[in-house]
């Protein structure tokens, strides 16, 4: 996205949340976690585990040869593992990333990230409850004319259509809540899964990751993507609850129907009367976006063998435009909230 | 989907509890029960809800009649309640789908019948799941050299293989049980959602029919579609892990590869040594077919105003297809296993 | 699609034209020609070519055994070419279906109907053109309050609002034209497509197919589905235009707005005063269903090797639906048009 | 897309061609060329035309006052035009802009983006199609394996399939072609579209906007998005063509095939001895995401009412993507290519 659509339709927070330095980060947290839990269990040595924090610590990857490495290893791990271990004291350079392989650091890395996505959103959907609250108290006994596939139907009042617009933000922060729970793991497996490179450690050594990390403990899911399918869906719920907001108010901002206006209202190059619902249409676009991309993001699912660099690479190019316009939702309901006048 | 179609990727249990026919029953069933939930509370006398039953009793719909109000007003309710009233004995006829609008007969129907079909994707689901315990029992310690990114990775064994297949299915048990309770509920508005037609007595009846119904209960979700969406991704979740089952084994049978055969496998017209992974195939096929749905359901989720006429078509047009190729594949997912020789 | 919802969004015609029946018909078309032009270049005997038609006149499918035959090999040709090879009289059996593949047969046989169902789309798109045109010249100078961005704009008139509704279809009409030539050809390629089945009369044959089948010549397409996405993507257009023609009159037929009315609109069940526009929110469910399914038709040009029963499968689940849809689109908005009044 | 994930899957030159700076770049050129083609038909005078070129020459924006612009207004074109008016000397101030609307200097801007886009797409395709020719003339004899429904089914040789890898490009080639005049057209109709802005100069106007931009001409098609639709479709074709290349040497570069093997291919931080097909991977996940987001740019078809905020915003939020991907595809298939080692 260019700084200028980022401008309309995207979000500065979540964007930073998935950033090359965010992420690189949370490789990093990965493999210093990885090996004090393997200290813990005396698959390596403390000494060893000590020199690969002493090599993260102030570490300042090449970016470079980040991206040299990205383009022709399909994932950065490889280049960034090399350029770390050179840091790592003789003779521990083998304890940096020992056992595990690109996928673990991939993995849990954006686990971390998202885990702090999740923050940001639940914050979110409570601010708009909170203002779909205020509004309730403010006008929920207001009249409004119903419509129903488009025509108007009978009197209901704001209460009514408040609720509506509500009952859903709590489902989506419930679901969210119960995602921390399921979706939030460890990836530890080793080349191929299996858990084997880690020599009878694999459980503990999970463990310990997980819980230095804040993740929950999983057996290994490289090819399982389906908690993945169901954050996406998720996703494109929330910007759906968000985007019929958004559909509403354009509808009952329209000036014949009048039902309401939005302060701060759009500009025209050309027609200097008009106040354009820009974030209810904003609000649309988004919901149609993340509908859309979930269905994208579920080809991701069908992993051939025990990894499929297609499927993951696919992965990489859906969910985190799908993050980003989720929270771009979020933020922006809040503003269009802000803008309503009722009545 | 045409009958050849259907022979190779269809499912003629669930297509039948889909049908017109079922549909229409289920109908027939939340009327019934909304009258003797509507007596309950003494909002209409019994013998006004005995007229509703005995009308329903042996009704055989006028289906070209049906077919012709479906065209016309876009739902079939108004042409079947017009049909049913003209069988209740006056002056018992207002009492017929008092309160309700079509679209509380037409989800709570649906509902009725995709609580069937949830019995019936268990019992596949839990047959899938014994079908790869019993190859663990017999293969778990086989070895089979693991593929990651195409290429031969290192040796692993099937228990880990067959592991990596089930632990998905698992997952869609335990989602399809928890759907029960949050997505098979009634539902109740009547015209605009807010329950006020039903002059005070909504929660009653609601209760009364939900419990007739072996449905939840729930506030109208009319234009609240998350569910419906987080349903289609939960579709699509089944659908591809089958998906991956089937695009491993088509990889695993390759004549150069031969770590699996397949008993009974497709014959060609023109190669007689052939034996073509067809099902194999046919999950994959499935997986992206209901992956890609899902994003097309989802676009559903924007209702315009109190009811869209736009979005529920559009949901008609998806949701069914997609419990359809959801059932093939866990069929065809059986069929597949079945054939399955590993080594 | 079930009866009730093919009456509201479904197209007997076309749904004729994709048939099983025609669908075989089509194949036994292909199955004559193939072994006329056989004959033509003498590969096969005139009097072996006029067994193999022998066979076919009268020649009445045994439809259980296709159907199981299509369950076991993924496609119908085996099981068909098997049964019309018993009626085929000897020493001629291997003249029938000489030197070529099931892809042969279905895709040539699917163009044959596609070429079919273009013959409705241009009939129909005319009568849609036909009717704007009446439209214009009787409210072509009429007022309309323009809105851009769900905003009052400015006047414009009735006919620029026409002449923006016809101009896409003029071009569908040109593409449907244009695709003819570069879709609706012949598929002959043998076992691996490159027609070395065919011994040096490939080229022969394959233009003695086309002119009797009235399709147009080109190398084999088996695994090239370019064109085939490139249709999917002009009925999602077809339908997208009609859409565009539906969500137009929806709004401007908002009681608020009251710009058009609808002659013949939908009922409702609960509330008597309510005409629904139908046929307008068809149109626009329509169009995102397309829409829709024109991404998901894509994922099926991305076939393994030289021939994947994975992304056949997938064309076969979605484009009979998309042609359909398309159908149903022209077929209602027509409907719509004639039920349109204006001011 | 983050730089990691760009390095990889990314395109700097077409992402150069859709940044923030070539589009105002290119808006500025309308503007220019609007001023001029006004004065040529004495709309404006020549003296205004020559006050609007001065003030665009030379001109800087003010970029954080356009990214507020675009996030209020939805459209950066307001908060341009007020930025360059304050430097047209007065009374010339009117002159620029005259008659247009922000639509017309946005759509038409993309349009001339997007011809610089065919330029390079026209480049690489041609590459790739020399690539093939080279291998052509080198192995076209070679045998080769085919495999179909992932079988081994008959030998083939290598000039059949990459013939059936270039055919397909060459249609692409000839359809970006077609597009340069159906598609790469001017926007000029004014708040409305319907041109009545600019006062009976409207056709004039147009046509000498569209000859100084290297555009063809067009009536408005603000909302008739189907030929952007055609667009989304063709980029699907391009990355779905690259993409079956892609597929095809990842199975033929399997270990146990080994038809092909990969100069260069990508390592793993865990396995020294793999060398992994990360650019065919990538293509396959370039041509499933090109796929599915046409499906979703396609939803952008349906614009309500002269102008969609919604469905223009779900245009912006996908045809961009979709342009880097098809470059990416086009790019790294280049490579594949040369990576390619046959035998």
């Amino acid at each position: 996205m260019t700084n200028l659509l980022s401008a309309l339709c995207g979000d500065d927070e979540i964007e930073a949340l998935l950033g090359d330095a965010r992420q690189v980060a949370a490789m990093l947290a990965f493999e210093r976690a990885l090996a004090e839990a393997s200290a813990d269990c005396s698959w390596i040595g403390e000494d060893a585990a000590a020199a690969v924090g002493a090599a993260i610590d102030g570490f300042e990857p090449d970016w470079a040869d980040l991206y040299a490495g990205m383009a022709r290893d399909g994932v950065v791990v490889p280049a960034l593992v090399k350029q770390l271990r050179a840091r790592v004291a003789e003779p521990h350079g083998g304890a940096l990333h020992r056992g595990a392989t690109s996928q673990d650091a991939i993995d849990t890395a954006m686990m971390v990230q998202i885990a702090g996505i999740f923050d940001v959103y639940e914050r979110r959907l409570n601010a708009v409850l909170d203002a779909l609250d205020g509004l309730t108290r403010t006008h929920g006994h207001a009249q409004l004319m119903a419509h129903t596939r488009m025509q108007m139907a009978l009197p209901t009042n704001w209460g009514a259509k408040l609720s509506s617009w509500g009952e859903p933000l709590g489902r989506h922060l419930r679901a969210l809540s119960g995602l921390r729970g399921s979706l939030l793991v460890v990836q530890l497996g080793g080349p191929v899964g299996d858990g084997g490179s880690f020599e009878g450690h694999a459980e503990a050594i999970r463990a310990g990751v997980a819980q230095r990390l804040g993740l929950g403990i999983a057996t290994p899911w490289q090819t399982q993507r389906d908690p993945i399918v169901a954050l996406g869906a998720l996703l494109a719920q929330i910007s759906g609850s968000l985007g019929k907001i958004g559909v509403d108010i354009a509808l009952l901002a329209q000036n014949e129907i009048g039902a309401v206006r939005l302060e701060g209202g759009g500009g025209s190059s050309a027609m200097a009367h008009k106040s354009n619902p820009v974030n209810a249409e904003v609000l649309v676009a988004l919901a149609r976006y993340n509908a859309g991309l979930s269905g994208v993001l579920a080809q991701a699912q069908i992993h051939e063998y025990e990894r499929s660099g297609a499927a993951w690479t696919l992965e990489w190019l859906t969910l985190p435009q799908m993050l980003i316009a989720c929270g771009a939702s979020l933020r922006i309901g809040q503003t269009l909230l802000s803008q309503l006048r009722i009545g």
